[in-house]
């Protein structure tokens, strides 16, 4: 929660007394046609409404009646390894933060302190991704939006997220393994492709697609930036 | 973040207008002597400043300038089993809703789908309190309050969680496994005398006290609304 500082009522008491005492003058001017009548009735009224308008706002900023708080969402950004969803999540949290609105950024490495073990079975990724959820969720029912981005190849554990938040937008970076290996030479599918490596999705793990996803993006036909832009776009029209 | 709906800023306009008005029609009449002039100017200002404060509030309300967060705190209830920790927890959790700040509650039930597994050994349990600590840290990095209720017995993982937040507070709930059994004839601390369940803080796990303790409460002393005064008053009083 936030509270107005004492300087910003003053400051704000000043550009409306500004605002307010001219208009008072101009119109005492109107009436009486007497110039000094009119600025001294000013002078006055600014003295005394300076103080009951700081009084006033002090009085509102203790009422909580009208004060909206704008409804958390949960950026859930989905897609293989190296699809770019962690570059493009740090883009979108950096050009969110003008905003003025609470986001608190899950990556990997951000929840690896809450959540240390994690396996790579169908049912360990789930229970992964399903506590995340309830993370984002708890977050949500706190008023903090979440930016997550995470493999999470399944639409099980997706869809579970989806039904515990309010506000959950799905964004899906569509790219293909082959994609990857040209675009970047990627080692770990190269690997993948000869067996050596398992558990990727996008190689023997099959990544699930969902027919509800908000927001699919083909990573070829976009840069990171523009995938960005386009996702701000949809949170701006839809959550902001 | 909260934001003032269009209906607030109407309701204040008009809580403004009143007094400044006021103000106007009287110190006019001062001035004129004359009743019906001091009306008109009155009647005049009063819709013109309206609609002029009404812009003024909007314009101001996009801007963060001197709003400033109330800083979130960390209670840190511990103590060993039926001590009070949740009951305590959950009456200061209510106490506390009248104050317009943002407070998750966390007990075990709470974090259970985040740490599903939980063992009873020394490095399990501070595993597992080092995890919730972390939890209370992301909420309060985000202005978020945390009011944690977990039996806790080692200093290393309490003194961690103390080291990662910023307002943590510590209040150890005293009492013994015979004073409990005295008042509740606990079935737990009966079990674990008679050595059929290991693992118990305050039999065969001893609980670990703490210097820096921010508020101990004897529990022979009060009753809980008493200790959940204590403790909302040591909040009001540091962190409010």
């Amino acid at each position: 929660m936030y509270r107005d500082s004492k300087t910003r009522t003053v400051v704000k008491a000043i550009t409306w007394r500004i605002t307010a005492t001219l208009t008072t003058i101009v119109l005492v001017y109107l009436f009486t046609g007497q110039i000094q009548t009119a600025v001294e009735v000013g002078v006055l009224e600014m003295t005394a409404k300076l103080l009951f308008y700081y009084g006033h706002e002090r009085l509102w900023d203790r009422l909580m009646f009208g004060r909206v708080e704008i409804p958390p969402f949960v950026l859930w950004i989905t897609g293989i390894p190296h699809s770019g969803k962690t570059t493009l999540g740090d883009i979108v949290f950096k050009k969110l933060q003008s905003e003025n609105i609470k986001i608190q950024r899950l990556d990997s490495h951000d929840v690896r302190p809450l959540f240390p073990e994690t396996g790579f079975t169908r049912k360990e990724i789930n229970n992964h991704i399903k506590r995340v959820g309830h993370l984002t969720s708890m977050m949500e029912n706190n008023g903090i939006s979440t930016i997550a981005s995470f493999v999470s190849p399944f639409t099980e554990s997706r869809d579970f997220v989806r039904g515990i938040c309010q506000n959950y937008i799905e964004v899906y970076l569509k790219t293909s393994a082959d994609e990857i290996i040209e675009k970047y030479g990627c080692e770990l599918f190269k690997k993948a492709k000869k067996g050596l490596v398992q558990n990727v999705a996008g190689m023997d793990i099959e990544y699930e697609t969902s027919p509800g996803t908000e927001l699919i993006i083909e990573m070829c036909d976009l840069t990171l930036e523009e995938a960005a832009d386009k996702i701000v776009s949809y949170l701006k029209k839809n959550h902001l």
